[in-house]
């Protein structure tokens, strides 16, 4: 059972996905929508079974993996409503003249879906970032069949939630390619998925090395393709003097919730703090290790999981001058992480890169500055980050625009006084980083603006009205908003 | 003169463009623009030195340099006012709030700018889509600083046009560093400026050698940067029976033009016919001929560019099955080219891939076929194009929709009864086509959608409305359309 799919089959199941791409596109955004909402019954419909299945694969709560299919099925409703709304398509229409001075071609242009496109779901987000998750959702919603690749990981629920998009697609009468769900627990297959001509686009999140050899596989092809990896970062929470001088107490409650929550396995999990020393940090740092002695240690997902966390987090805490100021009193098993606090001083963390990088799980390192200058070498030294959060006062704020203008920079999302976990599903939110927090920082993972990865631009020239995509026409029949002459508007075109 | 710059100067070239960009990031989209304006009044002033100047160097007309210039000064007029009016700039705003049952983050998104951008100017639009041009105005109104790389078969030119901007730049009392203009004949000196860390994007306009190479050294970079290459394509122009029929006059016309103009030096020029054979076919074919007859054969852009469009001509006619059916009487030296019109069997084009290689010129390949079965698989079998032309009646549209199907597919424009040439300068214009015509067919080189090439998204979480920037504030001080709540709107915010 779960056995790896053949070539042969998978080739199959491509030419499939091919086929139903052409039949797919055409389908009306009011068609796709419900297709997206029917999905959305039917993993509800799975019920407790699917939680049970899951918890026992990834050891999350019952509670959040509750949780986590609401945030599923939000996701799948509210992008059926971004894609039949239709601002995503980017309709623009610069309407044609026949002038014999300046004669003008009419041009209309929408965005179109690329292809079948391949995902590949995280081990965290067994719902949410998997099978039915965002990335498929978006795809969908773009007009664009999809191969999920199933994670080894949680291959069960993987396999249940693919019985509901297939039930979506038997009860919405779609053509049954446009949804394929393959197991290939060998890389392998990912490689030979993400080199396949007709594959035109990849959604993965997981690792940076897993993430950055699937974008190389993808940009050496014969045809280059966009790759979609959100492969997670530090999330760089810098805490400003004013600030922690007023609100020690209620920063370190926020961190230690938000550094140990779910075994800290979140890609904005906050790996980082960075501050200038003194008495108030100090106070800060009592504090945080008070909190953070109160959470359990609990098994992480997996068993691989579990073991690269308790490697990463012995060589970043044999790193020189690196001072472990708390950790959990449960030894590491082969399943269980050790909660951990560690402090290192400014300098040492600007010269040894292996500081910078990511420990995946219950781990928080604390970057001890000795001044403002240091503060901001720090800074500047980051990579690029999913996330950058200021704990701050208006006065911080004023005192500290180098530092801003710098992290602006380095992030695809800016926190104020929280903390970068809890990503809001939002059309305002932006889930994609500089590298190497994800290979494109232009678009997003989360939200309804995720869609337009899956799309690209086309420009119909000189068309009559009635050969037109219904989103082009004259009349608006869609009534959606569209840039015509350079002005938004739902008019009709006379 | 004009010799090659040092590694050196232009390590502090970039460095300079760093630091200015720190700066012009904050500027407000009403100083970028006016930046623009001055450009483009600094371009005019240059007058008529700056056009004999480009003759000498490209042998295009005078009257056609003269247009160029006026489509040069349009872009950076119009996308002044794209940038200002800042509907590319996508902002979105989900409100927050604090409920304690379902509290939200208060999220507020806009596009940023990427950082320093190069810009390989094209040969072929010494005004248009070089130093002044496309890529360097959308970067400009992004809020990038740019350095070009002066073209070599124009570096006069180059030279001249870079003056202006410097005026510009003088004018406005702009930091230096926004602008730098490069000497470097050796394409070494382009690879070290795509892999140099300071350089966050690149826009080129040229061959499918040259472009592929800057894409694989920009992805093979530790941080890899989007690189935005125009290459060409062969633009096939299918003209199905009905049309062919009625109008065989009228297509030749438009045709025989296209091919020729500028002794087709365009990367939309028409290199691609495709029909099926009959009665019509052979009139068109005579007409065609009779037409391009009278195009008077004038000397290329420069020798480099005659020689290859020699050789590849050369190379095209030798193959199997190919027949030439018109060329200009004047023979080949090695400044002017053979305009060529040539014809081939689908079934031999549809073996053999060298027929499908753009020849960059006056030459036109007409592919004809044994049926309509024959034209859908020449239609499978292409490549990624920027533009694909339907010559078609009504009633060819409607007995074709198969074949429109694959051709959607398969191009950035598809135009009905027109040419593909003329690149109208439009909001709605998409100038990307799937590669390898383009490497991100996602973005547009022509319009003022060109601006989002060199943004990206960045999520403000719970700022304080003073420290938003003015395009996020509760008042809309700038008065721009935004998402709010998932609306379009130019209301304020209370």
């Amino acid at each position: 059972m779960y056995q790896d799919h053949t070539i042969t089959e998978i080739d199959d199941f491509l030419t499939k996905s091919q086929a139903a791409f052409h039949q797919y596109k055409n389908f009306s955004l009011k068609q796709r929508a419900g297709f997206m909402r029917t999905i959305a019954v039917e993993l509800e419909a799975l019920g407790e079974e699917l939680i049970g299945i899951a918890h026992e694969e990834t050891h999350l709560s019952e509670k959040r993996l509750y949780a986590e299919r609401k945030r599923a099925i939000f996701q799948l409703n509210s992008y059926a409503d971004a894609a039949e709304q239709g601002n995503w398509l980017e309709a623009r229409i610069d309407i044609g003249n026949n002038d014999t001075n300046l004669p003008k071609p009419d041009l209309r242009k929408m965005l179109m879906p690329l292809g079948p496109v391949v995902v590949f779901g995280a081990s965290n987000f067994p719902f949410a970032y998997s099978t039915a998750g965002g990335d498929t959702a978006c795809a969908f919603a773009a007009g664009c069949p999809v191969i999920v690749k199933a994670h080894p990981a949680h291959v069960k629920t993987s396999t249940l939630v693919a019985r509901a998009i297939f039930s979506a697609l038997e009860k919405c009468k779609m053509p049954e390619g446009i949804f394929a769900h393959i197991y290939g627990a060998d890389f392998k297959i990912g490689e030979y998925l993400v080199k396949h001509d007709i594959v035109k686009a990849v959604g993965f999140t997981g690792s940076y090395a897993a993430g950055r050899s699937l974008f190389d596989l993808a940009n050496q092809r014969k045809t280059p393709i966009p790759v979609f990896a959100e492969m997670g970062s530090v999330n760089p929470v810098f805490l400003l003097p004013d600030k922690l001088g007023i609100d020690h107490e209620w920063i370190a409650e926020q961190m230690s919730r938000s550094i140990s929550q779910d075994m800290g396995q979140f890609c904005t999990n906050p790996g980082l703090m960075i501050a200038v020393k003194g008495d108030a940090l100090n106070l800060y740092i009592k504090q945080l290790v008070q909190n953070i002695k109160e959470v359990e240690s609990a098994k992480m997902l997996h068993k691989g999981i579990a073991k690269n966390f308790n490697e990463n987090r012995e060589k970043a805490i044999a790193q020189d001058d690196v001072e472990v100021i708390y950790e959990s009193e449960i030894k590491a098993d082969d399943e269980k992480g050790i909660v951990t606090i560690a402090t290192v001083l400014g300098k040492s963390f600007l010269n040894n890169h292996q500081l910078h990088e990511e420990v995946f799980g219950p781990y928080s390192l604390l970057v001890i500055c000795e001044d403002e200058k240091e503060l901001l070498a720090v800074a500047e030294s980051l990579e690029g980050q999913l996330t950058t959060t200021l704990m701050a006062t208006p006065s911080d704020i004023t005192h500290h625009s180098q530092l801003l203008n710098i992290l602006r920079e380095k992030c695809g999302r800016f926190v104020l006084n929280g903390v970068p976990t809890g990503v809001e599903v939002a059309l305002a939110m932006h889930h994609g980083g500089s590298f190497p927090s994800s290979t494109d920082s232009r678009f997003t993972a989360v939200g309804a603006d995720g869609i337009k990865r899956f799309a690209r631009p086309l420009s119909f020239q000189n068309w009559d009205d009635e050969f037109l995509p219904d989103e082009l026409k004259n009349e608006n029949p869609l009534n959606i908003w569209r840039t015509v002459n350079n002005e938004l508007t739902k008019d009709t075109i006379s």
